[in-house]
């Protein structure tokens, strides 16, 4: 059910992943999937574009972003058991204007605690939004093996909290890292910017890429009503092209003041991402199945390749998402990704998302099993 | 060439013009059309969803963006005589995301001059990147068949520019004005920004909308090379919900600049809104110009319409656009679209585009023969 892309194919149908890197070179870096698309997504995108939808997106609270909030609903039930009411989703362009629009609109001022590593935009949107970012750092020499090891340092949320901060900004499952976060975790981080009156800006685009094995996904705002979510179906379906997230909050007042921000303000959303929003939520279960368990099984291929070709490496079981962070410290290369190009594969450094932390790349394992033989092959080469 | 879409059409390819009014309104608010696109951009757009192109879309200067700039130039050759150097175009999401931008990154610091009416987005957009709005209004007692009496007034800019102001936001042609710049006007203002060390930041989206009859349109970029362009295929091709517009810049230095800035100040292009603007740049002269022959037409039965149902109405000859500005004072009601909401037509509100301006409206006559009747007929029932 999950079709691999040949080299061809993948350049047509990639142009950012694979148009980055020339002829030869294996694209492992952005969070893209070599694989062709949900067949619900495409079915519906042909049909949407046959009837000419092309132009601007519905208002929130007409047909077209009430389908895609039922469907997202209808996901979160069947998938999480969690009951979200009707009408919480306010459509935005992308996770990222999703991020931008939350820290704008509805955090309370100060600054912004930003886990590291973190997907590099993190960073960049807090200070377009002109806030000051409080980073919270992970432990890198912790033990990959330990499956607590890999929290949130809550300690050092509490200092930044205890200092000002009033937003924490959380990858949930997380980007690079791979870990989802138990439910024990969320709660304490919940008690703990409740008591510094603060506030959780969630960003949970992995949340259906919890790997088969894994204990059950527990959506953030299950646990704290007052946090602000952002998700879309994008990164697990492949549609990040398309421009649809949704802000969701649990307080129909503060969703209505969110909706009536200026068209300037939030204007990136496209009536085609949440058609092909609402179709991957809704109709595309049983693919998003066989993508987990191949996801599962990629990753096992990665675990048992590093450990014959990259034996010094260490890597955390992943829990979740298509993106493993390696530990190359002790192969001594500060930039291993940069090693990594001239031997003929692109990964994502790890500087963009933990600056000054040398030895270490994410690697993106959402390809076929024969590219991430040689995606390996070519990063020891590199180090080796 | 140019097909008609029936109601129950229009309202599955149109989720905001359409689904924002009840059954049996007819909407002739948003500036959006009642037609089938373009058979090349359908053609291409089908094509990129049968390949899968729904990821991230490319950086600038790798080959789909190159694509986009390669159509827009020979556009502009062909229709406008004029020569864009390649490599000019940067990729934003949409107008209003390339305006913001361009605020940010490459206007002076200052007030912007912003002439009255114009876009909502125009005043948010200059609110939200934080600049004071220095406003020159347009005298709607000025003679209507006058051609040259809807220019813009120089001398207010200039007091504007004398007391501060850096940047001058031109709307060319004017939306809701519908009216065509001349060259010479368009010298003129050059000069003054020159004088002030000022720079024109210049949304030309209506330019492929000059209509039959009119000389030919006049990029500003050709007049100014120091200004800044933000254009896009989406209002002539009916494309916006696909989220693709260009920042045209002459200085090449300053492209690479504006393309340097973080992935979180510039995201909101798509893949498919790129094929389908270079689809419409480039395949799409047909089409565009029985659009434009069938839009003529349109704006000629407007004013037939409005001579024989609302006597005491004003307005201009349409030079561009689909959009027409009427000026309803006569008939003493201070927001002739609310009136006309009550009769069964949206229009789109004078307040909206000049506060505090009565008795205008903006109907869109981009329609059928049947609807633009009874989009008159109604209107003229809410006002005598």
């Amino acid at each position: 059910m999950i079709r691999d892309l040949t080299d061809s194919e993948a350049r047509a149908a990639l142009p950012l992943k694979w148009g980055a890197v020339p002829e030869g070179t294996i694209p492992a870096w952005v969070a893209e999937m070599d694989f062709a698309p949900a067949p619900a997504i495409t079915a519906a995108l042909t049909a949407a574009v046959g009837r000419g939808m092309l132009g601007y997106s519905a208002f929130p609270g007409t047909a077209q972003p009430a389908d895609l909030d039922a469907a997202f609903r209808g996901f979160a039930e069947r998938h999480w058991g969690w009951d979200v009411a009707p009408d919480s989703s306010t459509p935005v362009g992308d996770v990222v204007a999703g991020l931008r629009l939350a820290l704008d609109e509805l955090c309370p001022p100060g600054p912004v605690v930003v886990p590291l590593p973190c997907y590099p935009p993190f960073r960049d949107v807090v200070a377009l939004a002109g806030r000051e970012a409080a980073y919270v750092e992970h432990d890198p020499d912790l033990d990959h093996d330990d499956p607590d090891a890999g929290a949130l340092d809550l300690a050092a949320v509490e200092r930044h909290l205890e200092a000002g901060a009033r937003t924490v900004l959380l990858c949930h499952p997380h980007n690079p890292l791979g870990r989802v976060a138990r439910r024990a975790e969320l709660e304490a981080l919940r008690d703990l910017v409740a008591a510094h009156g603060a506030r959780v800006l969630v960003d949970e685009v992995h949340a259906p890429l919890v790997l088969p094995g894994q204990d059950r996904f527990v959506p953030y705002l299950s646990v704290d009503p007052g946090a602000v979510l952002v998700t879309s179906a994008s990164k697990t379906f492949g549609t990040p092209g398309l421009h649809a997230a949704q802000v969701v909050l649990t307080d129909p007042e503060e969703t209505a003041r969110l909706r009536a921000v200026p068209i300037a303000a939030n204007h990136g959303h496209s009536g085609l991402g949440m058609v092909a929003g609402a179709a991957a939520w809704r109709d595309s279960d049983l693919w998003l199945h066989a993508l987990r368990s191949r996801l599962r099984v990629n990753a096992e291929d990665l675990r048992d390749l590093v450990a014959q070709h990259l034996p010094k490496a260490r890597l955390r079981p992943l829990e979740a998402t298509y993106l493993a962070w390696l530990d190359l410290r002790a192969y001594g290369v500060a930039d291993p990704a940069g090693a990594a190009l001239e031997h003929g594969v692109r990964l994502a450094p790890g500087h963009d998302y933990h600056p000054g932390l040398d030895g270490h790349a994410r690697l993106n394992i959402a390809t076929s099993e024969k590219r991430l033989v040689q995606i390996v092959e070519r990063l020891a080469a590199a180090l080796t």
